[in-house]
């Protein structure tokens, strides 16, 4: 996967240092349109904090995260202009949203429109699909602090 | 889900007959940005063929989708505009794409670009998330003639 993330070297070597830092800032990094194959097992798996970890594949417009959650894991509140749609294959999460809280489990799915505040607790240890349009470029970059180094 | 799928009322009074086929034919039906909670058990399962059948639920930006297809069951040579994210959680699909063969195994992914030409076999009996963006206007309308009614 590593290699993959890479930017062409033209490519990086025309922009300056700080371009560069701003465009990681604001959008993901570009990824050519080519096939992909990728096992999980081939995709390191990020600690966000002690009860969550991540795994994530991604094109263009797609972005597809495997979610590890141990039960009390805390999502706190958040938004994004990418669409979401969750899906639980194992587990279960409560989720705070629309005003409303709403138990997804095993075999349930969750449509998320663009920018809606939500939150989630982890009721079990769960593995969650998360799909994301656009990719999450906050994930991407490593800038998602919401998430780390909480529980 | 036969309720979510209806337009509204106001709109669908809008449209002449001429140009509400027009519509089906080349986008999808329009679905407003609201939360939507789908357990899949919800989701009428669609029989395409007799090794094939389809579940599916979707937003604005993203189409997730359930496949199940029994071992041999062929997806004939076909490509279309939308990205396409394949993560098979059982079972094994054997792809030929790009000029290559490649077998995508439980717990592995393929991203393919879109407009980029592809077919598959079912090397055994298997359950493939396929995630889509845009969504699927063929799926959605059932013009999916490529995967009816052969095996």
């Amino acid at each position: 996967m590593a290699k993959k993330r890479q930017r062409p070297k033209s490519k990086a070597k025309a922009r300056t240092k700080h371009s560069h830092r701003r465009l990681k800032r604001t959008v993901a990094k570009s990824r050519p349109p080519v096939l992909q194959y990728t096992p999980w097992s081939s995709v390191p798996l990020e600690d966000l904090n002690p009860l969550l970890q991540r795994q994530m594949v991604w094109g263009q417009k797609i972005m597809l995260a495997r979610v590890l959650l141990k039960k009390g894991c805390i999502v706190p509140e958040h938004s994004h202009p990418n669409e979401q749609l969750t899906y639980i294959l194992e587990g279960a999460l409560k989720f705070w949203i629309d005003g409303k809280e709403i138990v997804v489990n095993a075999g349930e799915t969750l449509s998320i429109p663009s920018n809606m505040p939500h939150k989630a607790e982890a009721l079990a240890d769960t593995v969650d699909l998360d799909v994301f349009s656009p990719p999450r470029a906050d994930w991407i970059n490593q800038t998602d602090q919401y998430l780390r180094g909480r529980k």
